[in-house]
């Protein structure tokens, strides 16, 4: 696309609208590889379960340099919200890290958000400083509460995370997306490339995905594939549909016919 | 994708996997500025309504090359088989045009192919000497038959022309797929680029579209749009999507929780 | 439903828009209830397979009285327009039916229609006196060809037989029923209740189903919801739906509020 | 369907699934008929908007006996948890009616619960006395926190209230079905009969819709139709549905052909 087409997080401007995760893959040179075919500018980080201090153990830092790719530290593996604000207090200690995924889990299952206790890590976190980008149901009115509240991003899940299952409620996340001045960014249920550009289609300012590359049969290529889907996406919400019609009518004039 | 990925249609490679229509644009630069940002190096021609041969008219090819781009003369127009036949010996007087794609269309509403008027057609075409690509419904009975006429190419439609609703039925159009070895193309009925992508991840060979860009509101920058989700939807074929699951599993190994 | 609704086939009224199927139920026994179940007046009989001859074997009139239900052959099994039209014959001449349902499938995996074999046969039906149901493809161009050959009503799949995935194109059956004036029957791929329901929405004027039934665990039971389904289908199409909207308004109206 | 089939509320047996509303009609008399024909033994009532205590005015309990019909008060245009319990109590005072809906509405443009506030609310009125049904998003962790704190039925939404796009994300009503022990009833969003029947084949315990019948073209038949509808989706879902198949199989067995 010869326009410019960025987007804002924070005050940072970025050009790719891919978010990626970092688990899941076989080791960190597969990681990096598959980040790097994404094309992506940004990675969430468990930061309970990927070595991001420990310089005797292998770092992520050695294989995807944070000084080019922003690190987002999640709370992957949070079921209340004190141990998620926790675990993110450490990781700023570690890392400097103030830009942060909260997601603060249900129930094993569904890993869907405890909106409750989402609430009260996001307040808690805001008024200690952070910028916090928030994963949430797909509830519209949530979704207010949280912008509302000082969330920098709004992340509604597509579907069960890891479930591949594309976006499940379209309506929800348009709903969502005409309604909020940050960046609404699909996160969890994308499953192929298409899901990823139905997402964008939508309206979206990104889209964040982690099994969906992970566990593809070859996830460098499916991180590329992702890839394109993205930048597909966002130029055909761009560049406006065409109408959708029961009827059709020909992809030639008719006028010479007769 | 740093593979090697090119189809191969009629004995000659090519690139990329978007054919794409000429008509339907305000005038023939737009036609041509389209064509670019797609990336095709297919059009098809509606022979009958664009002009091809008069020189004291605008002429297509001033702004597309045939010698850099493939011109795929088409039947647009013809609601029988005869007319097909003689629109497309006219054309290959005219510009030495063989490799062909043939319509023979059913009513004026639906445009959808008459069947028993395309076999008729396809038959006396391959007699006489033409590479034909087929328009065809979507029923992979009918495809087979087509096939084992010799027909070089099955494009079933995915919805109305020009509806823009989407592939309609993927079941139908991935039972074509697993049974054809000549390229299978789907033709008619992508409105956006998710639609191109999910067409794509069903198996086809390519896809092409003429309204979905034409009809935009900026046919450039949706052009654009679909070569990338061509792109994104063939390499997330080709990747090996991960399987659905209706339960979440974590985005990263929930071994390190416990 | 208070007011008469009754729809006519070659000449003769019908008040159950649901045609059953007769085959892979364990028993006579079983196949009689699930038809009583499902208020069906008419069944279709496989006559290459189902016995309605030899009094030596279980004789499917024993259990359900063609007095009172319609007796439809079909050609369940024929794979081309001869062997059609023989098995119809012979049919005639042990029974006595001239209203028929004609079928010739194109392959074992699908079992879809042989298209031009299916012209052929229905016009030597036709021209032999035999009242033509026909089961095709969902092209509504084919769809009109077979309606203007003289079949009295037209059969087009909503998937592959005994599939269970519903019906995978509404547009084009929604298109055949339009255009349409002898009865349009969906038949073939309608997995549960629902699916019958969304059918007749369409305004079909019935559904034809087997394994739906047939493979269901109770199949009496599911007789019986497919009975209601097929009622609440109708009737919803005759009532007239409320438009879809994007936004809410609210059940009640807002004016009070103030 | 012969087997007794009965679902119980709050301590109650109920023969029909069908819930109604009795707002958006032109009169009472159409409401009454169209209840009738529901065959609903429960209607909600907005006691806010519909006279229920003045009698110079036309009373509702004129034409629908609350003897024979279990009235279920809501809290129809309720923006926060104090107006919400405060009508209820007014409702309970009037009426005596301690079995209630509750619903606290997040915005006017979706009418979608606001969760913080429906929680409070929920407690509160628990807490008094009150049997409380609740109008919730579609969330199962949500759900799960609601039955927890003593909900006597979980009625989550399928779309937008009044908007008639059927049910959006049947993942979610599927897992709130899965894991709730008092009664889940789909509230809001069916547009047409399939869409109820669809939620039942969920295994929704019962369907709560308004728009879809008073706004149909025929609200009398609309309702029939849905009667019929929700009886074909739990008869479908007691029978246990055939599984889906990508290819076909015969409606006959194959044995008899060779």
């Amino acid at each position: 696309m010869s326009i410019k087409d960025t987007w804002t997080l924070a005050g940072k401007d970025y050009g790719s609208r891919l978010i990626v995760g970092t688990g899941k893959y076989k080791d960190f040179e597969e990681t990096a590889a598959a980040v790097e075919a994404s094309g992506a500018e940004i990675v969430t980080v468990a930061v309970r379960r990927v070595n991001v201090s420990d310089p005797n153990q292998p770092m992520l830092v050695d294989y995807l340099d944070p000084k080019k790719i922003t690190y987002l530290p999640n709370t992957a593996g949070c079921f209340d919200a004190d141990s998620a604000v926790r675990t993110l207090r450490l990781a700023r200690e570690a890392g400097g890290w103030d830009l942060v995924k909260l997601e603060v889990l249900g129930d094993q299952k569904t890993l869907y958000p405890n909106m409750p206790a989402t609430f009260e890590a996001a307040e808690s976190l805001i008024k200690d400083g952070f910028k916090v980008m928030v994963y949430c149901n797909d509830d519209p009115i949530a979704a207010k509460q949280l912008e509302d509240m000082g969330c920098v991003a709004i992340m509604p899940l597509g579907a069960p995370i890891g479930s591949g299952l594309g976006i499940q409620n379209p309506v929800h996340i348009r709903l969502i997306v005409e309604q909020t001045s940050v960046p609404v960014l699909v996160d969890a249920g994308v499953g192929t490339a298409s899901d990823a550009a139905a997402g964008m289609e939508l309206g979206c300012e990104g889209i964040l995905m982690n099994t969906a590359i992970a566990e593809a049969k070859d996830p460098i290529l499916m991180a590329s594939a992702m890839k394109h889907a993205v930048w597909a996406g966002r130029q055909a919400y761009l560049a406006g549909r065409m109408p959708k019609k029961l009827y059709a009518d020909p992809s030639s004039p008719l006028s010479g016919l007769i």
